[in-house]
């Protein structure tokens, strides 16, 4: 289980490192400064979460693997920036997929921690969500999960899943890819149907 | 002591939930966004205070209770939203209210974990004004504490007068009503009478 | 060894409690904000490194000299604030000296709790640039690591130089002299000659 938690980490920090790098050239920053941006991303959401644990060290501290992997990523941001178009939105894809491989790892760290259910959920979305929070404080836009778009909703909704999962005793990999997967198919059709939550306010011009 | 101060805090998340949704519904965030602010909002200080502490774990980690009050703030925000206004301005009303609740949070944290006086004031400080300015960072204000009005000044003057209090060993709940009451009225007076520290720049066209 | 990091870092506290004065002054912030924008320039990259690892608890909770020697610098900067300009820019100066000393701090201190090299390195960044980060977040400035002469580089290059000498066995205080006075110099360097990293970019008219 660790290990597989662990897996999932490394490859959420990778896509995170060029959603980061790719925001980061959008906005002209120099390499060292797209560096920078890639590690914020990458690192942010789980930073936070662990320094909210006081037993849990900041996982990157003892891992110097992480940080080749952030390297990795950015330096193929760099190199192939025109090359990334699977989608015609690269950065939202890389964004999709990174919080739904973070939001899983921050629930699963919640449950070793034998925390609440709600908080588990909780430190699973701050996982997902905060390094892209970070990463847009810093290049100056609106944070991703302000968007009209529906995101936090999406993370949240994909943590209960998984805590649901494994209260089931679901196995390997199921209990990990059914949730993930969901994450990631739901953001692609609240952007592609840009679905956003009813609003409470009457329609006035403002 | 630990109880008191434990409802003095679930006081003050209620208030700042408000404060924080209050300020979210202007800005138009859906219903989401104002869930977010008005947590974050409401927890900012204290976790700030309690990553500062190595030995402490963030008070709402272990703490449901905390998270349905912030809920309960944010979604009363929400629906009342045009019936807050037992004062004119609303928002600087909740945000003087969980100023003056969390500012003694803060010092008695200090003083349980044995700090200096000076340090236990700056921890009452954080606990008090973080979340207002991380609530203003996050929607695009100017943090509260850089306004003209004073702020962070009466948290302080409020911290040193509990510190004070405590010393001369006012008994409960005395000791609480008089600080919390005396920044809650000096910032009500501050605000309604434009009161500023002087200013140390001489008088030219900028 | 203790006792020069001490130093130096109460050297850093006061030449960034400096750094953030003069850049809360531009903005004509009113005396106390001066004196948090200059605390928080001051012990925020240190914070953060703290934050960072469980075991510590962050530096100045415990240690009231730092907050002294922070309200001097800042004092000082409020009454002095025509007299500073021994350079025609005195908040780079400041802040130059301020990347310098923290630099090294942080790395000791990466070094002391047994981390890997590329990890000392980074918390050294972390330590050196993060104060000045903040600061500029705070008062609404690009971030400096932002800025196009090269900044966090020079931080990296100096922590790494400290650890080989480190490795080579140099004693005090040369080794904390020389990178110390080398990230000082190449600082002014690249701001006076205007050094910046090669792009990335072709040149197009964006």
């Amino acid at each position: 289980m660790e290990t597989i938690i662990e897996h999932i980490n490394v490859m959420g920090s990778f896509v995170f490192a060029i959603s980061g790098a790719l925001i980061a050239m959008r906005k002209k920053l120099d390499p060292f400064g797209v560096l920078i941006v890639a590690f914020v991303t990458a690192v942010g959401g789980g930073t936070v979460r662990d320094m909210l644990l006081s037993k849990r060290d900041v996982f990157w501290l003892f891992d110097t693997t992480i940080i080749y992997v952030i390297l990795t990523g950015a330096c193929i941001a760099m190199l192939f920036k025109d090359k990334l178009r699977f989608f015609d939105k690269p950065l939202f894809f890389y964004d999709a997929v990174g919080l739904g491989l973070f939001t899983i790892t921050g629930v699963q760290i919640g449950i070793d921690a034998s925390l609440a259910p709600m908080i588990c959920i909780l430190l699973g979305t701050i996982t997902g969500v905060f390094g892209g929070v970070i990463r847009d404080i810093i290049v100056n836009e609106i944070p991703v999960i302000f968007k009209k778009e529906i995101y936090a909703t999406i993370s949240i909704a994909g943590g209960a899943v998984y805590l649901i999962l494994v209260r089931l005793d679901v196995q390997n990999p199921y209990l990990q890819i059914i949730p993930i997967l969901g994450i990631i198919i739901a953001r692609i059709i609240a952007v592609k149907y840009n679905i956003s939550l009813p609003t409470i306010y009457k329609k006035d011009h403002d």
